[in-house]
C-alpha cells in the first residue's frame, strides 16, 4: 500500500473531535446503555468463559522479546504476630511486560507522524512517566463491556487453524457473519477467531505461534468503522497479519494497528483465547454474549493485561 | 475471641471436599447457570461502573507497605523499520505488589495450622514458585462474574464514611438488605461499602485509608456462608477491621480472612472502590447488578488486581 | 551564577577531543600507570575498609523518590535433584534504582544544551535503552582504580558534620591537604569529608539526610581540572550542596554536576560511607590509600551501584 | 563419590567455630594486613584489568534461566528546573538475578542436611526476606581484596579452551604454579583459567557456554584448605564441572560448592572474564597481581553481582 492511499483510508476514519476535543476512549464510545443492555439481553444459559491466557514465565513470549511475567513471593506462610506463630500469609510482586499475553493496546501504543489519536503530540505525551494523553487507564474508567460477537474464521474455512499468514478479509467476516446468522451492531465488540493461538496452547510451540501470523487485512478497520463497531480482538499476535516483514511492499507498517488505534481510537484485544469458546459457540450456534474485559487502570500505560470474561 | 471458640465456627464453615477433592474455586462454585442467568437479569438501564483504583505510585499503600506499581517505558516513539522512522510504538513493563490496591485476594494468601483451603498443606504447595494449589488461577478461570449487591453501609448509618474501626455486624447487613429492599440469593457476591476508600480516593490521605479501617465481624463470615454467598468484597483494606491489633484480645489475628479463605474458600475483595456505584444505586434504588470482576491468571499468585465492572 | 559567567568556566574545562574523539571515559584517563602504581606505593599497613552502604529497602532514599533495592528470593532452600532432598540452593533477584546508595554517576547522567561529555548528541544516544555512549560500561572497563586522597573538611573544621548547606570551597580543600599534609596529583581520586552521611547511618535519619546537604562550590570543578584529578567522590547526596533550591540564584541548576560530567568527563561518587576511614586516617595520619571502586559493567546504565574498597 | 567419603572429606575441611562462633566471613579471615601488604607489593607495572562482564539482557543465562538484567530509563533527559528546560538528567532502574553473571556466590547460597556455614540452621535464617546469616553483605564488608594468583590451565594444555567435561585436578594446579612460578600463600585468591567464557564473550554461544563446562574437582577443595586460600573464582559457570548430571554417580551434587560455601566458608566466584588478563600474564610473565572484587553489600542476598578488578 502506498503512503497516499492510506492516508485516503485514514482521513475518512479519522474520529478525532467526534467525541469531542479531550476524549481519550475513542469507539469506546459507542457502547451506550442501549448496547449495553443488548449485551446483558444477549444472555441465554448463564455460561461463563475465560479468555485470558495464564499469566508466567511460560508465556506466549518468546525470549529477547517482551519480557513474560516473573512472580516473586515477598511472603511465604510468615507469620503476623508472634504470639501465634502458626497463624500466616503470604504475599507476592509480579513483573511483567504489559504486552506479555492476553492483552489490550491502548490507544497511545502506536502512532506516525508524531502524533496520536485525537490530535495528541507524541512530544507533549509521552515519556518515561508513561502516555500523559491516551494511557489505557481511560478504557479502563469506566471499563470495557458490550455485546460480544465471536466471528468463528477457522470454522468458516473448515480448518483448525488458519495457514499462517492467511489474511482475514472482510468477505470472510461477512461470510462467517452470515454462515452464524449475526450482524455487528454499534458498540459491539468483534471477536475474529483465526486458531493460530491452538500453536501456543495447545502445542506450546511459542515459536510458531510467534512467527507468520494470520490476521485481519486493512479493510477491516474501514468495516469496523462503517459498523460503529467499539473494538476488536483476536487469538493472534496483533490482530493483523504479522511480522512486519509482511508489510515488506506497503509503505506503512502495521496498517491496520494504525487505523485502529491513530484514527479511529478504537481498541485492540491480542491474544484471546478464542478456542473453547468458540467450540461452545459451534455447539449452541449462538455466537452472541455479553463481554467484559476491563484493563487495569495503570497510570499512564500504553497497553494492559486483561481476563476477559464471557456470559452466554 | 479464644481458639477454641474460633474453632467451633471454622468447623462449622469448613466447606472441604463439598466441591470434591480437588476444587480449586472453593464458594465460586455456588455460581452456576441460574445465578448468572440472574446476574444478566438484573441489568436494566445499561449503566456501566468500573470499581478499580488506579494503578500507579502514588496508590494506596504507605511506603514500606507493598509495593506499588512501577511503569517503565521499553520503549518511546520508537521506530520499528528504519525505512520508515514516523511510524513507531511504545512498550511497558510493570513491577507491582499483586496486593496493592484493587485486588482479589487467592484462596492461599493466608491459613493457620499448617493447612489451606481444601486441605492443601501448606509445606507441600507453598514455594518461592507461589502456590501450586489455590493460586489465582483458579479464581481466574473461568473468570468471577456474578450478581453484585451493593450493601451500603455508610448510607445505612446516615455517614459519608464510618469511624475507624467501626465494626460492621450481620444486624447491619440485614438492615441495609431490609433498608435497600436486596435479599442475598446463592452465588451472589455480596459488596459492602463503608466509605472508607474516600480517605483515599478524594482526601488522597493514604494514612488515614491504611490507618484504623472499620470492616466487617467474624459473624459475617457466618452469615456469608447461611447464604451461600460466592465471594464478599469491601472498600477498606481487608474487608475486616484492621490493624491486626484490633485483634489483641482474639487467639487468632485476622479471624475473618482465616474463615472465608481457608475454611470456606471464599474470595476477598479488598480496596474497591465503591462510592461513586453506591450514589448512584442511592439514586436509583437498585442495589443488584451484574459485576465482573475476573481475576489475572497470574499461575502461583496468592492474590490479582482486578478493575470490577458493574452492569446496572 | 549568570549563565554567561558558567559558560566561562565550562570551555576552559572543556575536555572533549582531548583524549579522542570516541573516548567516553573521561579524566579516568588521567590514571595511567604511574598513578596506580603510586597507589598501590600508598599502602603501608595493609588495612581494608569498604565504603558502601547496604543496598537494601532501608536506604538513604525517601519515599517517593528512587527506589531502593527490593530483594526477592527465587529459591529457598531449592532441592536440586530429587534423589538428594537434603541437598539444596538458594537464588535471588534485585530490583532497584541505580542511583539508589553509594554510587557512581556516568558521565551521560545529566547535561545541557542536548549535548553530552565528548560531544553526543543526546537525541542520538539516549533511549529507552540506556546511554549508547558515555554509559557506566565504559567507566567499568578496564574498571575504577587510583591513589584515593581524603579530604576531611568535617574534622578540619572541628565538627562532626557540617550544618546542612555549608558550602565547601577551595579554600577548604587546601587549608584540608596543608593539614592533612597531602597534595592532589594527577589521576588521584579526591575523596571529601562532610559528616553528612552520618544523618543516616548513624541517625538512621534519611529525610535529615535528603535534605539541606553540606557540598562543594563550583569553583572545585577549577581546581580538580587543574590538579587532573581522575574523580570526586563524597559522603552528602551530590557531591555538590543540594537541593537545587540552593541553586535559585543561579542560571545552571547543578552547575557543579554539569562542569564535571559534560565538560570534564569526571566521575561523581556520591553516598559514599566516608567517616570509618576517616576515624583511621585521623589515627594513624595517613589520607592516602590504594582505592578500588569498580562500577558494574551495565550495558548503556547512567550510573551504578558500587562498594568502593580502600587499601591503607 | 559416596556420601561416607564425602562426609569425611567435609569434616576434615570445616572451618565452623575458626573464626568466632557468629563468623560470616569465612576464609576470609585469611586475608590480614600481611596478606593484603603481599597483594599491594605484587604492583608492578601499574597496569589495571577488569574481569567483569557487561550486565545486559544478552548476558550469559540462556532463556529460562536466570534472569539477565533488564535496564529500565526513570527519566530521560528529563527537565530538573522548568525555569530552565535546556539542562537535564537521566535515570534508570536495574531489575537482575544476583546470580546472572560475573559474580560471587555467598556462604548462603548452597548447603545441605539443612545447615549453613558456621552451624547456621536453614530454617532460621532463610526466608523470603533473604539470608538474616550468612548473607553477601558481609562478604562486602570490609570488601574482598587480596592477592589474585591466576592458574592458567588452558595455557598450561597448550589449548585456548579446555574440552567440555574436562576435569582441573589437584595435579593440573601444581603443575600451573611450577610452569608458572608462583604459589599459593594464606590470603590468596585462587583464579582459574579454563578458556569456557570465551564461547561466551568470543563466539557469543550462550548455549556452549551454559551446557558442559570443564571445572575442578572435589580434591581441589581440600588443596585450597591445605593452602588456606582465601577465595578461588574461575571463567566457567560454577568453578566445578557442571551440568550436575556429571555428578550422576555421587550421592553429594555439587560437591565443591559444598565443601567450599558450607564447610569452608570459602566465597566462589564464578564467569570471570579471565582471557585478557592471562594473555598479558603470559606475555610478562606475572601471574600474581592486587585484586579487588568488592560485592555490593546487599542484604540478605545470597550472591553478589561484581566488576572484579585487577592491578599488576
Amino acid at each position: 500500500m502506498q503512503r497516499k492511499d492510506f492516508d485516503k483510508i485514514a482521513e475518512r476514519l479519522r474520529n478525532w473531535g467526534r467525541w469531542g476535543a479531550e476524549d481519550q476512549r475513542g469507539t469506546l464510545n459507542h457502547i451506550g446503555p442501549e448496547a449495553l443492555q443488548r449485551a446483558a439481553n444477549s444472555v441465554q444459559s448463564g455460561k461463563m468463559f475465560a479468555l485470558g491466557l495464564n499469566f508466567d514465565k511460560n508465556g506466549p513470549q518468546p525470549p529477547g522479546m517482551r519480557m513474560n511475567p516473573q512472580l516473586y513471593m515477598t511472603a511465604i506462610a510468615q507469620v503476623m504476630n508472634p504470639n501465634f506463630p502458626e497463624v500466616v500469609f503470604s504475599d507476592d510482586v509480579v513483573h511483567m511486560s504489559l504486552q506479555c499475553a492476553t492483552q489490550w493496546d491502548a490507544l497511545s501504543h502506536a502512532h506516525y507522524d508524531g502524533v496520536l489519536y485525537n490530535g495528541c503530540k507524541a512530544c507533549d505525551v509521552l515519556s518515561t512517566a508513561g502516555a500523559s494523553k491516551n494511557g489505557v487507564e481511560h478504557l479502563a474508567n469506566p471499563g470495557i463491556m458490550a455485546r460480544g460477537v465471536l466471528l468463528d474464521i477457522a470454522r468458516l474455512k473448515g480448518v483448525d487453524r488458519l495457514e499462517g499468514g492467511t489474511l482475514v478479509t472482510v468477505d470472510d467476516l461477512r461470510a462467517a457473519c452470515d454462515k452464524q446468522g449475526v450482524s455487528i451492531q454499534a458498540g459491539d465488540i468483534v471477536m475474529v477467531r483465526t486458531g493460530h493461538i491452538d500453536h501456543f496452547t495447545i502445542d506450546r510451540n511459542m515459536m510458531s505461534f510467534y512467527m507468520n501470523n494470520p490476521g485481519v487485512t486493512t479493510e477491516v478497520a474501514e468495516w469496523l468503522y462503517d459498523h460503529s463497531a467499539a473494538a476488536i480482538a483476536a487469538d493472534n499476535l496483533a490482530v493483523e497479519t504479522t511480522p512486519m516483514e509482511s508489510f515488506g511492499g506497503s509503505e506503512m507498517p502495521l496498517p491496520f494497528h494504525m487505523l485502529c488505534l491513530r484514527e479511529m481510537g478504537l481498541p485492540l484485544g491480542e491474544m484471546w483465547n478464542l478456542s473453547p469458546l468458540a467450540a461452545d459457540c459451534a455447539a449452541d450456534g449462538k455466537y452472541t454474549f455479553l463481554l467484559a474485559a476491563p484493563p487495569l487502570a495503570i497510570t499512564g500505560a500504553v497497553g494492559s493485561p486483561v481476563n476477559p470474561v464471557v456470559l452466554k
